[in-house]
Order: C-alpha cells, then structure tokens, then sequence
C-alpha cells in the first residue's frame, strides 16, 4: 500500500522538482535565469530546505538546471544539451598493428609533454588535465584543513605502507560497484596510479622483459616502461571495443614471452572506450590459465557515461592474477597525489616494496580524501562531472566537424574527456604541433602514445577544459592549421 | 660610533633578556616558575611587544627559559642542563669488518620493524621517530591551511617533477650552510628521503650489483638496497669519526666492482657521529678519482649539537660525482614527506626518472613546507630541537649506565636523537627484543642495522620522546632485562 503510494504520488523534493521543470516548459524560466533561491523556494512551496536542496539535486542530476558557486542554481543554456552526433566526424577505424617487441622508441618530446612544461602564454588543449572548475576544490580544501584542526598530531605522523586505513576501507567499499570484492586489506596506497603500476610491473617483470600494451596508448606507461628498462609489444586496439580480441589470442598462441600486459580497459586514454564485459571476462580468463598478469589502469573508469559503473577486469578473476591500479587524480584533485593498488597474492610483495622505496604516503592528503569518500557527495559530483565532460566532448566534436580538413573522424568516447582524432591520412600531427604552438596552443601528437611512434596523423584534444570562447577559437585554430597540411 | 654604541650598550631586547636572567639569578624566579606574560613585560618594562618576544626567544636559544604551547613561559628545571657526562657509559670501539660483497641478509622483523606495525599498547623507545611535542606541528598545520585557503587552486594543480620551484629555492638557499653552491634547478623534490636514496641508488647500479654501505648503517637502507635486488659490502665505521678511511682504502684497492658508496655522513643513524671534514674531503676525492658516485643521506645533519652545520661531502666534489639526499621528516614533520636529491650531472635522469615513476610529489604540503622556510623560524625551531635532543640524550645516557649491565657502553652521538648501545659481549639484543616486548617495551635490535645480522649485543634507543617516567620506567626495565642476559 504505502509502496503504491510512493510509485503514484510524487514525494515532496519530486514536487519540487516538478515545479521548476513547469516553470521551465511554459516558458517562465529560461535558460541562464536563475532560478528561485533555496529558501525562497522552500517558503514558497512550505517545504523543508532539506526538501528544496533534495529537488534541486534531482534537476541538476537531469542536466536540467546547473549550481554556480556563491551565485546559486540556473537553467542550464540549451546548446549543452542539445548538440546532436549527426554533425560529428566518422569514428576512426580499428588500426592493425604487426605484434613485434621491442624497446619503447624514444620520442624528444615525451619528457617535455610528461612534465607538462609549457609556456604559461600556450593554451593547452591536449593535455589530459581536468580544470579545476569540474573538480571540488572548495569542499576538499576545507575537509583538509578541518582535519589538520581535528586531528593535528596524527596529520604529521608516519602513515607507513600500506596507508590509512579509512582510505583502505572507502576505496574496498566503492570498487564492490565495480565487481570488486577486495578488503581494506588487499589495498596499498599509493602516489598516484603510476607509482601503482610501477610497483605492478617491478613486480612481474625484470629489465629486459617484454610487456603488452594497447596500441594506441596513454604515453606515461611507455614513459615508464622506458625508466623500468622493458621492452614492449603493441596490440591492436578498437576505439570502440578496447584491445583485440584476435590479436591477444594471436599473441598468447605466438609463444612470446610476455612478462605481462598492462591495459585500460574503462574509459580508455586516448580512446575513451570502455571493453564489454564479455571481452574483459575472455581476457582474464586467457591470462589466469596461463599465469600470465595482467595490470589494469582504472583510473578513468568512474568517468563513464552511460550504464552502471564499468565492471573491472579485476573482478572476472578471482584468483588475484590482474593487479588493479586506481587514482582520484581525474576524479578528486591531480595536486593530493592519492593512488592506489589491489595486487592479489603480490599484495605484500608490493607493500614490501612501497615500503622499501618510499616508506608511505602523505598523511594529511589521505585523510582529507578518505574524509571526503565518507562523507557522501562523491557521486553527485561524479555525476556532475560525467554530464559536463559529455556535453563538452560533443562541442569539441562538433568543432572539430566544423573546423578539420574533411575526412578527419574522431573517436565518440564512452566517457572521460578525450577526444581521438584522425587526421587525413599523410597528415603529420607533429607539424601540426609545431605550427599551433607558434600560435600559442598545444595538442597533443599521435605517435607519443605509441611504442614504435605510429599514429602520425592523429592527436589528443582535452575536453576538460570550460568551452569558452578562447578554447573554441584554439580548437578552431588547430583546425584551420590542420586545413594548410598536406 | 654607532656600532660602539651597539657593542657597550645592550639593544633593548638584549635589556629584557638581562632583567629576566637577572631575577633568575637573584632566585626571585626558580626552576619550573613562570616568568612574565609577553604583554605583561612590555607593560613593566615600557618596550614593544616584538622587543619582548626577541629578548625571550635570545633566553630561549640560551636554554635558559621554554616556551610551553597555550601556556607562556618558563625558567627551565636545571637537571635538563646540568646532566654531565661523567657519569655516562664508555664508548663502543670501531669493529673492523671484513670487506665481502653479498646479498642483504633477511631479517624476519625488518618488515616488522620498517612498517612500525606495532601493537599500540607497546611503548617504542627504539624507533627513531620524533615525538609531536618536538615539532612545529602547530605553525606547520596553520601554514598549510592557509596555502590552501589563498591559493585554493595552485594546490590542487599537479605539481610535476621536479617539483615547487619555490621549495627548491629554499632548500638551495638554505644548503649554502652545509658548504653546498647548487640552484634551485638542480633540485628534485622526493617523497622523503627514501625515494631520493632508491632514486640515486637506481640511476647507478643494476640488479646484481654491489653497493658499499657503513657498518652498522640504517635497516631502511638495506631494506632498499634489497628491494632493488642490489648486493652490499659493509665498510667498517668508527662511533666517532664515521666511515674507515682505512677501508675505504682497502675497498678502492680490492678492484671490487663497487658501483656507488651510500654514506650517511653527518650525524649518522644510528651511530650518532659526524665525519670531520678532513675525512669528507678524503673520501669525496678518492671515489670523484674513481667515477664511484656517493649517494648522501643527510637526513639528521641539521641536528648536529656544536659549531657550525656539518658541511656536506657534496661540498667537497664540485664535479657532482655525489647524489645528495635530504629531508624534512626529522626536522619538521614525518606526515608531510618532503625530501629532495641534488644529483649533479645525473639530475636530469633521475628528473625523468621521477617523473616517469610518479609523475610528481604532492603540492600543498610541499607549498607549506616552502612557506615555512621562507617565513623565518626554522632555524630558530632547530635550535630548541637540538637542545631538548642533547639534554635528553645526556638523559638516556646517564639512565643506561644507571640500569643496564655493568660493561654496557654507549655512543656519545655529536647530534640527532639516537643512542646506539653495545651490550656486553655474548648478550643478544634479540632475546631482550623479546623479553621487552612482553613488558610492552618496544627497542631496535642491532642485527637490522648489518648486511650480515652483525651487532647481535648492541641496540638502538630513541631520545626524540619527552623523557616522562613512563619512558624512563621503560629504560629501566629493559636495563633490568638486560641484566638477566648471560
């Protein structure tokens, strides 16, 4: 009875919510106003403020309105939300890749794009970097200051590997959404998901060893299998679907001795795709039976668009042979550093090592993100952040539709903020490069996310940064460079 | 003319520090009394409040007076000051130890003992932590609010190898004492000195390469160095004067393939010492010669007790065949981890090195500690630090000759907080590790501090606790125990 209750009749914060929306359609409200305050709202309507926030939060989880800090909620503008795919360029094909290993050719530029050391003047629109106006910067700052208050003594104290414990225990509790059933325990904290995969493959693999990667994929791993001294073998990799099927099965058959294979299953850089759930489940089983691990990169993964949480190929195994690397550099802040590793029966091989090569984490910055976790408000700002990157991929999209030599395609990621764009085919992305940096903004060149420099004629555009006229103009400019290549 | 007038006639802060020391000495104000608030004194004595604060902080360098937290300040008890050291144990001698090269022993406790995993009703007077009440916690906690709160974003932004520039230049400015002329751009910023010393240790040696290392020399180092699958060969060290030259001789003559020396040269763990210049120089050249490179700890060096700072053995080799390696988690807070290399013409690998294996260090803590040193008050912090660390060491010492086994010796160490204790020839430390623990007394058992579990009868104890009596019932009984060893 009270269940039929709820299904038919609109609960209080829905009414709320109903009512905005009617303003909304008829007319009365219209994009960019700002709608009625909390408390005017909530003397308006005789409703509790808890109500009112309650509705509001429902509308902008629609897309329906959006908050401004310190100014309050508006409608949100229309061309958010109404950007069609239709006027979006072809998606890019899967790329067939020879399975042949070998070191990771070194490219000048890689340590200058790893460093991100650029010119304050160049507008980078190719760096994976979220703006700080997507992330929750105000509440994390003050959760860390509250936490140096409440507890000063313990913020300067050894957090020794494995790291805090509260932050063990939220990171165990959010990764059940993604089929994971590791415990506090099975966690080690780590800086950022690179140390994570570093400790991951100084586990398994020796200087000298070879590993499999995604071709393409993010340039930092091949930086980092370079520091560790391994060699690596690209497999091919569908902008849709993730790693080939066929040419991983070509490679387990080809009898070559891969020490493991690293991969980025959920929202992948740069392809944005997410592997379905059957693929991941053939993967995993393929490389349980023959021992050999996997590293997974999961550090986009909470950034997908659609459907549940992506499933980690971690949880298609249970024995502990995939190694999962996490991170809230993309989620949280990139400046607290704050990674994370589930290593299976390598667990405490790799918190020996954490511990031996840097004695933990920093304190404060652990307790600040496990306060933040507990507190609740994670996924409403995931969501947020999920509905802004969508729409502005579709701007940048579209742009590039607009804007690109004809024939150019661009990938329609899953989700994240990464667009994948293919040049005509003879087009070199790294003159584009250097004739958008004489005009002060930076993308980045296709062959660094390669181990052997293919990829030519693509580049990674940033959808992470506020669609502002300045942003729409670079975009518009690399386009209009790219017309002049031949 | 005037700067006779400054040298006859005390400046007035200098007027305030006599009258205070002047009622001292009249008995007007005894030991443990509180002498006039801040305010109070600038009333009494017609002068400006920062007049009186500079007058207290001279009798404060003196030892004279202390400033307790939220309570004000105090003529300090005597026996902090009048602890001589007659009454002290004789000193360890150098162990010659055989020159052979092999891998690290495994010591089944070091991971215990490195993870300080420790059940909490254990009092630990053998890690070498630094107690809270020793460090700037309170104005460290408030600085980093405060970074975050005027520069909200900055502290959220990645912060790349390598590193805050601002933190550089202080860490640069701040090495001029220790004899050191490098810039800030020669610095990395680490995750303590820990990742700095696997940094180096990387740069220079390959699995199955042999390091030479001081005997006895911290279990963290040995942990390292087999985390890197790297062998060691033990160079004997004298309690005094660190470092054989002897051996090092010897070493330099064997044509063993040595591929760096690690050495902890001022103020060294556990042994307390400092190497006199002479000896820097010696060795500095003598591996420069080679094209051996020196990997530097220099972690304790800014608590050495007398004269000026200890200089660096890095000062001695301009050509930077020296890896410099330093931190402030004994100085100003363990939770932070900010450490640093200077690496000379090997600072651009171990840059790449970093950045490829984690990318960068936190940001706000490494903004706050750039901060902290640039607002004044470090030195003045390392001054009370020291004087408190020199007075408790006198304070351990004194009770272990007191409490322990008649034959004991101990280290008279020239800085930091740790007393190195030999036990009397055929004692284990280890049985009294166990012994200890089940009166839940936590000491550091010497065979941690060995390549090969030498120093069975010596042990480490920790002077960086305030030295109430559960602490001081905790040395007595493990004398006690001691006592019971055959």
């Amino acid at each position: 009875m009270s269940k039929a209750t709820t299904r038919d009749q609109p609960t209080r914060y829905q009414q709320v919510a109903r009512r905005v929306q009617a303003l909304i359609d008829k007319g009365a409200l219209k994009p960019g106003d700002r709608i009625p305050s909390i408390r005017k709202m909530s003397a308006q309507a005789g409703v509790a403020i808890t109500t009112v926030i309650d509705g509001y939060r429902l509308l902008e989880d629609r897309g329906v309105i959006e908050a401004r800090p310190q100014s309050g909620y508006y409608v949100r503008p229309p061309h958010m939300r109404d950007v069609v795919a239709v006027e979006a360029p072809p998606e890019p094909e899967l790329r067939t890749v020879p399975l042949r290993a070998g070191p990771v050719r070194t490219e000048d530029n890689l340590i200058r794009h790893m460093s991100l050391d650029h010119d304050p003047q160049v507008l980078r629109i190719g760096a994976a970097l979220p703006a700080a106006e997507f992330l929750p910067i105000a509440a994390l700052n003050r959760i860390l200051a509250r936490e140096l208050r409440v507890h000063p003594e313990r913020a300067n104290r050894y957090e020794v590997s494995p790291g805090l414990v509260e932050l063990r225990e939220q990171i165990a509790r959010r990764m059940m959404s993604a089929g994971c059933s590791f415990g506090p325990d099975d966690v080690v904290i780590t800086n950022g998901s690179t140390e994570a995969m570093m400790l991951a493959l100084r586990a398994v693999a020796q200087p000298g060893d070879t590993v499999a990667v995604e071709s393409p994929c993010y340039f930092g791993l091949l930086f980092l299998l370079r520091s560790l001294q391994l060699r690596a073998v690209e497999v091919s990799t569908d902008p849709r679907t993730g790693i080939s099927l066929s040419a991983i099965d070509q490679l387990l058959e080809s009898k070559s001795d891969v020490k493991a294979l690293v991969l980025n299953p959920s929202v992948h850089n740069p392809l944005g795709c997410i592997m379905p759930d059957e693929n991941k489940r053939h993967v995993a089983e393929q490389f349980a039976v023959r021992g050999i691990p996997i590293v997974e990169d999961d550090t986009y993964a909470d950034l997908a668009f659609e459907g549940a949480r992506p499933r980690c190929i971690q949880s298609f195994d249970p024995a502990g042979n995939v190694m999962l690397c996490g991170s809230f550099s993309k989620t949280l802040t990139p400046g607290y550093r704050v990674g994370w590793i589930v290593a299976g029966p390598r667990q405490q091989e790799i918190h020996a090592m954490k511990l031996a090569t840097t004695l933990g984490c920093v304190t404060p910055v652990q307790m600040a993100v496990a306060r933040f976790l507990s507190s609740g408000g994670f996924d409403h700002h995931l969501r947020r952040m999920r509905r802004i990157y969508q729409e502005q991929l579709c701007l940048l999209s579209h742009a590039v539709f607009e804007h690109f030599p004809a024939g150019t395609r661009a990938t329609r990621p899953a989700g994240g903020h990464i667009l994948w764009v293919e040049l005509p085919e003879g087009m070199d992305s790294r003159q584009l490069e250097a004739l958008a940096l004489a005009k002060q903004v930076s993308i980045t060149p296709g062959p660094l996310f390669s181990v052997r420099g293919r990829y030519v004629n693509f580049l990674r555009l940033n959808a992470a940064l506020p669609w502002t006229p300045a942003v729409q103009a670079a975009v518009r400019t690399v386009g209009q460079l790219a017309q002049t290549l031949t």
